[in-house]
């Protein structure tokens, strides 16, 4: 089996090492547009060949996109152009970006649609780039399938057995649904951290030592707000309509907080802290 | 060195464990006034006997107040006035509070007050109660003197050798100051992982299913929404203009991201990531 990676990124990269160490993929091709990355890609030995979109759709049994998700679109449908244009009816492109209808919607009458599978791997860590690659990346975390019943069986059940040799839980669901949840579990808590670090920023110009106070409390709540713009921007704008909607709600609470700060009202603030401790329940 | 620990909880519990084991304390008595927590403590053997009040203060050299803020102003004062009505003034009486400014003022004028260090060590995990506690927690972290002038010099000396057995690292501010860092780099990072949790737990009313998708990146984002509400009820309160201050510059934050992604203004998103971003430099 040769897998083609394209985007040797966080996402990709960490794939490319599971996938050759396991034994799913005899060989490990990657595309990489940005020089430096690609350089480093190789001399960490991330692929065993960077290649180019034409060589790598070639020589690929699978080919794995692993870019953001506004470049996504437009990769997903040359891919698929280049399958039809070459007859190519037994190679298989996944996607493994963070917002689903839009992609999918994008290919829906393409004729080579049934050998596509959109799929959303949800692990991740702050970091990005080849630098960012880890093994084990995926173990035990949830990967999402959707809209599977728009893929060749075949082409699915090839893709089933990759994301099972990454140790993932398969989880289906059609992409609007998709969109709507991770909008909720993982979209807004990046928003409320990129926008935690820009408040405490613009206090930290006056306050030079307002840092060495962070504990490890705020350590974790504003570590989101590291990630990388080209991932998130966007997802921000393919999701557009789900995230106003969390946000919306988000801000509320936010507002009914202040209030009961504002108005010295113990009562208040306590159960809305009690409701949110609900949380543990399902929360580790 | 006898140290007697008023509130077995997460910090006290915590405390009593490295003081008595790296041999700072011979012995460590404890007050709880909570029965079942009491009855866990000795369970646990968290200090060698659980006593009163009076008992505690009469024979510790060190008393350490580790109650929310609101009970320990008043305890503040009723140690303080034991050490008057009985002429102990070699003890000394310290607090562990998140919030610095109301309860130095509480005790401005007592006559005792020199034998009173205000401290504020920055560990802690959102978990609580004596089963919370655990070895190490107060290692490499930051414990703030609030105020340390207006204490004796002796009585300082000995709470400066308490927070050296526990690897603390030690710093000066005045409690105001105090009270404006810790709304930015804690108070402020709690009030939005409260708020992340009850804008998804009201979503989950209706999706059962939702939190099979919380990735790691969530999980770090709510973490602190496991917080106690008799702890953070108290600190909010006494800590209600800077937090209200450091909030409005929050949702104001918010609000910014939302319209930019409400008007698909990706340069303005990408902008105010990248700013964010700049957490890196300061944030492991």
């Amino acid at each position: 089996m040769i897998v083609g990676i394209i985007g040797l990124g966080l996402i990709g990269g960490s794939m490319a090492i599971d996938l050759k160490r396991r034994g799913f993929a005899q060989t490990v091709l990657g595309v990489e547009s940005e020089p430096v990355n690609a350089a480093a890609a190789e001399k960490i030995g991330l692929v065993d060949e960077v290649v180019t979109i034409e060589d790598c759709v070639r020589r690929s049994d699978i080919i794995v996109i692993a870019i953001p998700v506004g470049a996504a679109v437009g990769m997903l449908q040359s891919v698929l152009d280049m399958f039809r244009d070459n007859g190519w009816t037994d190679k298989t492109v996944i996607d493994t970006c963070s917002t689903k209808a839009s992609i999918v919607r994008s290919v829906r009458y393409h004729p080579m649609r049934k050998r596509y599978v959109a799929t959303h791997p949800m692990a991740g860590t702050e970091y990005s780039g080849p630098w960012a690659a880890v093994p084990n990346l995926f173990d035990g975390r949830a990967c999402i399938f959707a809209d599977s019943e728009e893929s060749d069986r075949a082409a699915l059940a090839g893709i089933e057995k990759l994301y099972d040799a990454l140790n993932m839980r398969p989880t289906y669901m059609n992409a609007e649904s998709h969109d709507v949840h991770t909008a909720y579990v993982s979209h807004i808590s990046h928003i409320t951290s990129f926008a935690l670090a820009l408040t405490v920023l613009d206090k930290e110009k006056d306050e030079k030592h307002i840092f060495d106070l962070a504990s490890g409390g705020f350590s974790s709540t504003v570590r989101l707000a590291k990630s990388n713009a080209d991932m998130w921007v966007p997802i921000f704008s393919q999701n557009r309509d789900n995230v106003l909607k969390v946000l919306d709600t988000y801000i509320e609470k936010i507002g009914e907080f202040r209030q009961a700060i504002e108005d010295y009202d113990s009562d208040r603030t306590r159960e809305l802290i009690e409701q949110a401790n609900k949380i543990k329940k399902i929360i580790r």
